[in-house]
């Protein structure tokens, strides 16, 4: 099989590349090594920049988003118990988050390749990635038990973090850098109407919590947890009793319900600074990875998807290499702006030395000045909702 | 001797306390512990927030700073050689800095107050502070070889991180919080015209560098180095190799020439959370030391004493002791706002982890969003120059 992009995943990255390129005349073909039902219903990110809607829009791709979403306009910021409230478009020109599901927009676009005839493999596990230093570049895959080869002008690996496609690159032509926390987020999901229409982040001396939604019905909660903290350990009425304690102010209530959904997720800032080698290009969390305080991660993979497809566009168009040879520069603008937010989120709202220390007085300084500061609100409110593209 | 208001340090907060007392009517005396040449030829800050400036004027102090003191509408920020620039004036509604040494505002106050005949008895060293808890308390000294006793309805204890003041608080009635830096500057004065007209703070892979003046043909230079530097290590060519390195950009040079101070400061935040215990109240360094990156030392000392008259005012003139007790708690607003900016120009501009780490990378991403945005250049700006009293 040939085309001229070949995608290896078909998560929100590999899913917006393929339609954009199709705009464009580019034709590609995606291999899932997982089923439809599993992507599909993987609980991840729901936090659309006002970029990331835009692409989607643009790309025709958004009608249940624009229906279903939930467009916010404003933030909640919580510490030791007094809340605050960052508006988005008055300070941003008019831009604003929208909370949908990844895997809504993931089966939005899936339904929309799929009854347009275009090629996406589910099952479909690519086990090598060769000849990326000519301009022929092939994945080997295995389909319904045989071997096939996608051949290909170019490999955009969208394949997550623990992808085929960054362990493809030589060890030798890019730079890692990372950082652990030393904490991690215990994440519910419930059948209960939100507590609240917009997020609360809440920084209480018991560690960080965040009131979010996926629907008018489900509640998404996450709570501060030590790295070793195991599910079990935590019943649903100590869940419900800590969050109330630390999203607790004055005139609130937060409703509980039914818990559905528990899990762990350690918090990592991860990312590579190149992006490329050869006709092997990455986008995503092949390439990085946000801890979910500043809601970056499916952000970020659309806008690597933005820069990828204007190279590839250059590429087709003009002939020219230059803009794709500029790739990994251009979108690590984004991403280094992306971890120094998301760094700053985290830091400002975990607990992280003893309650009450010096560094614990640098975060009341900082959610102090939030209040104050017509420009620093400013500052949360644009990188929460995206800088847009002219920016960098 | 008696008193209304006893002060004890004959620096920027005693000196701008007494005058500002006597504006009101209230009457002090100040007892300095050093001679008057030692206190006047001590190098220290020299630079202005507006608010400083704006209270030396209203004290009508402020003749020849006005005429002598360069404003300075901007600032120049360097990382890996790159330059840009901070306005200060477009960003905060016309607010901007001064550079006029402290030295020469305490010249300044000194040759005003003792030529209206008021009293200051330098090398008249505090030795105990007592009644405390009373109304009269009490501060014994000597001087010229006695001991005397200055009796008064308040002690306020202007007298240095090394002070009487702190030392004489119970230690159980204040939180302590502070953070040593694993970096020491070196200053040096030289007589060599500034080599630009507003300072330049700079990022660079060999650490930090500062340029900065006194005058017209005075520089002032500073560069970090390690904690166990010695000034010995640091002969002037080395000095000046050193800072045109990493103050260097295209088309700019760095003029050198002969230097006649150098002096190694380590670099530390400090600050106590309670700055009243009875009848003793602390200003300034006696309370709180920040590093000098945010040029803050200084213009927080007079902050303090403009909290501590709106205190003793609302005492003598309105028989409250309101204002005054909410001294402190209306003073660390304005100190931790200090200390966090304080900390965060010190992160950003010096050499923490190896060059090229992720704390690295967060320190360019930040550098590269000031570049790109107008709300981060003006919370820049905005700390820079001070925030107005009404902010807090």
């Amino acid at each position: 099989m040939r085309t001229q992009v070949g995608i290896i995943g078909a998560g929100p990255a590999g899913l917006t590349l393929a339609h954009w390129l199709k705009k464009h005349g580019i034709s590609s073909v995606i291999l899932e090594n997982r089923s439809r039902e599993y992507v599909e219903s993987r609980v991840r990110a729901g936090l659309l920049e006002q970029n990331t809607v835009d692409i989607f829009k643009d790309l025709g791709l958004a009608d249940r988003l624009l229906k279903e979403g939930q467009e916010h306009h404003g933030v909640y910021l919580n510490f030791d118990n007094h809340r605050i409230r960052v508006p988005f478009g008055n300070l941003t020109g008019g831009r604003n988050i929208t909370i949908y599901g990844q895997q809504e927009i993931v089966k939005d676009m899936t339904d929309v390749w799929q009854s347009d005839g275009e090629k996406l493999f589910f099952e479909a596990e690519a086990t090598e990635i060769i000849d990326i230093e000519t301009s022929n570049p092939k994945i080997n895959y295995t389909f319904e038990g045989e071997s096939h080869t996608l051949s290909c002008d170019f490999v955009a690996a969208c394949d997550g973090f623990h992808g085929l496609g960054r362990k493809t690159m030589p060890k030798d032509s890019y730079g890692e850098y990372q950082v652990t926390y030393p904490f991690s987020w215990l994440g519910i999901l419930a059948n209960v109407a939100p507590s609240s229409e917009e997020l609360i982040y809440a920084y209480h001396e018991r560690g960080f919590a965040l009131h979010s939604l996926r629907s008018n019905t489900v509640s998404r909660l996450y709570i501060q947890v030590d790295n070793y903290a195991k599910v079990e350990d935590w019943p649903d009425e100590r869940i419900w009793e800590e969050l109330s304690l630390r999203l607790a102010t004055e005139n609130w209530k937060l409703n509980s319900g039914p818990i559905f959904e528990k899990s762990i997720t350690p918090m990592r800032s991860y990312f590579i600074d190149k992006m490329q080698y050869g006709r092997l290009f990455l986008a995503g969390d092949a390439a990085h990875i946000v801890p979910p305080t500043g809601g970056k991660g499916l952000n970020l993979a659309v806008a690597d998807v933005k820069h990828l497809v204007d190279g590839l566009v250059d590429y087709y168009k003009n002939d020219s290499i230059k803009t794709l040879d500029n790739y990994s520069s251009q979108a690590l603008k984004r991403i280094w702006r992306a971890q120094d937010f998301s760094n700053f989120m985290t830091t400002l709202f975990h607990k992280q030395d003893e309650h009450g220390s010096f560094q614990y007085q640098l975060q009341k300084a900082k959610f102090d000045y939030i209040t104050i500061s017509e420009a620093y609100k400013t500052t949360i409110a644009e990188n929460y909702v995206g800088l847009p593209f002219e920016a960098f």
